[in-house]
């Protein structure tokens, strides 16, 4: 911001460009901390025109926010989220499963060459828990660090500490979608048998559901043969109509989450963890063997808890934003960059 | 340190008071940083006197090294370090398994109390992680952030992040002994069933090796007729005299820690993972299957070994300091301290 001095103009509001790039929709934002989405351009994201085709799409669609939003407004920074796993500082995507053909893609330097200005890149996941942390749940509850584990097509995950993304080393923290459950259990694209990402996104409960239909499920069976076919949102209302082959599956999804987040409690003792994406919209489904896992498996958990000796220490709660998170994390990442001093630990302070 | 102004004295060289309480041993000791232990007192942890009586014991000896070694020199603080889980800022132990008696006892108050000044308390898991990332593996690597396993009768657990503990709220992270492995294993004290300690631990592998006998393990049997039973490092010694069954107790106790360590690295994405404790001497039979379920099970692990996209990222060793890495992780806990700045992130700079 401008220096506020006698007979200088009026300091200049500072605003942001997000972006998310989806497999699917890209979608370029601006934003200001006052006015929230000042402009919101949804776009098509263009795979078969190649991922050149792609970037250009979406820097035409910056440059034009910047043009429009721009006049009498400082811009704090270019903020863009990717499906990961992201390198960073590089900014170079590895394999991601969802943009096929981008393998090894230098993202960064590709933007900021058209853009001719610096850009941060950041994965979906972490920057959808960056917007949970400091617009959803996490000001709600007045705390600035959680995990976050979104439940779409995989699962992603993105832990903020003390209001700041936490990278790890080489920028690939936050995979925990891929902590082994069941050791023996189906094989996950990562290599691995049993992740988290088996039981509890979106296509592990689809595969869930057709496994069912071999044992005989008719409810879902039925529902297979509808024109939509298996969607987790037709399956959790035939749950909760009351069909217990449906509910099994969610059972099994919530438990999984449950052994998952149970082993997170006890290893980073956060005092929030949000479980969001599409499937988290079944939280009454999935919840009940969640906290079933949570409560046997984790003393950490159990002892923060009302009437624990650390009591309201940790809470696992369903996303508050929805589909808007990670574009949100993308518009709020440049401003939580401005704050330049390293990550504060929200440990007790001994 | 005092000023250092013209016509006043030359500094004080800065020293500390580290304290080690086990349950068997309770270990006292002066530091500075220049010559390392100056002085240590070895006591028996005086159990069946009760508490107050190892607390009595304990300021004793701070205050006999106190007065040996304050003249001339500045004290830091004085550590200490006990068994978890301990709730922190309060100093209060919940349920030590290695401290019967002592649920709920406020012991930094008490022992405030009776020296008339400040002291810090932390686990011992914790601070055997600091004194490995600050004097032992980290220093080496010229590393500052890291995560440790202690296998001991249980299994302890410290993340060092930007050379300080990562606490996390109520004082209670690095419980990752209690991850799980395999949900349906054995029932643990901690209410769960297969955490990571029923397998891993000194502990489980007698309970693995008892177990094998069972299955008709006959080098096993023999050694559990001999004088001292079974112990890691008999049990050790014949697994490398090629007895089959021995190696496969720690084959599987390296199983259970690759998965575990595989969650850790895909989820934090530190530099280090350092595996101590008595039953990390057994390294060369454990970390076979270790490293195995971990290339396996964590695609951050294979991105970031030599040859992958971020190589040298994650590297996994056993402990570089023996026995006194929790005495050592006490002594310097003051020093830690003196640096106020909140905690740096290892992460990359975007």
């Amino acid at each position: 911001m401008r220096r506020h001095c006698f007979g200088e103009k009026i300091p200049m509001t500072p605003f942001s460009i997000g972006v998310d790039l989806g497999g699917t929709n890209l979608r370029i934002a601006a934003y200001s901390q006052d006015l929230g989405l000042l402009e919101t351009i949804l776009l098509p994201t263009r795979l078969a025109a190649g991922r050149n085709a792609v970037v250009d799409d979406m820097c035409d669609a910056i440059l034009r926010l910047l043009k429009t939003h721009g006049a009498g407004r400082e811009l704090m920074g270019i903020g863009i989220g990717t499906p990961g796993p992201l390198e960073l500082p590089e900014g170079k995507l590895h394999s991601p499963p969802n943009l096929p053909g981008w393998d090894g893609f230098e993202l960064r330097r590709r933007i900021e060459g058209i853009l001719g200005q610096q850009v941060t890149l950041e994965s979906d996941a972490n920057l959808a828990a960056l917007a949970e942390c400091m617009l959803g749940r996490g000001r709600s509850l007045g705390i600035d660090s959680l995990c976050m584990l979104t439940l779409g097509t995989g699962i992603g995950n993105g832990i903020i500490l003390g209001g700041r993304v936490w990278h790890g080393t080489t920028g690939m923290a936050g995979e925990a979608g891929h902590m082994t459950i069941w050791p023996e259990g189906p094989a996950c694209g990562c290599g691995s048998n049993g992740c988290l990402e088996m039981y509890a996104s979106a296509t592990a409960v689809n595969r869930l559901a057709r496994e069912a239909i071999v044992a005989d499920a008719k409810g879902i069976a039925a529902l297979a043969d509808m024109p939509g076919g298996i969607t987790a949102r037709e399956l959790a209302k035939l749950a909760e109509s009351g069909d217990q082959d449906a509910k099994g599956v969610f059972d099994l999804a919530g438990r999984a989450l449950g052994i998952g987040l149970a082993g997170l409690v006890n290893t980073l003792n956060l005092p929030l963890y949000v479980v969001g994406g599409g499937l988290a919209n079944a939280w009454d489904l999935l919840s009940p063997s969640l906290f079933a896992e949570v409560h046997r498996r984790s003393y950490v958990y159990r002892l923060t808890q009302p009437g624990g000796a650390a009591a309201n220490g940790t809470r696992i709660m369903p996303a508050e934003l929805g589909a808007d998170s990670g574009l949100l994390g993308a518009c709020i990442l440049p401003f939580t960059l401005a704050d330049r001093s390293p990550i504060r630990s929200t440990a007790v302070n001994v």
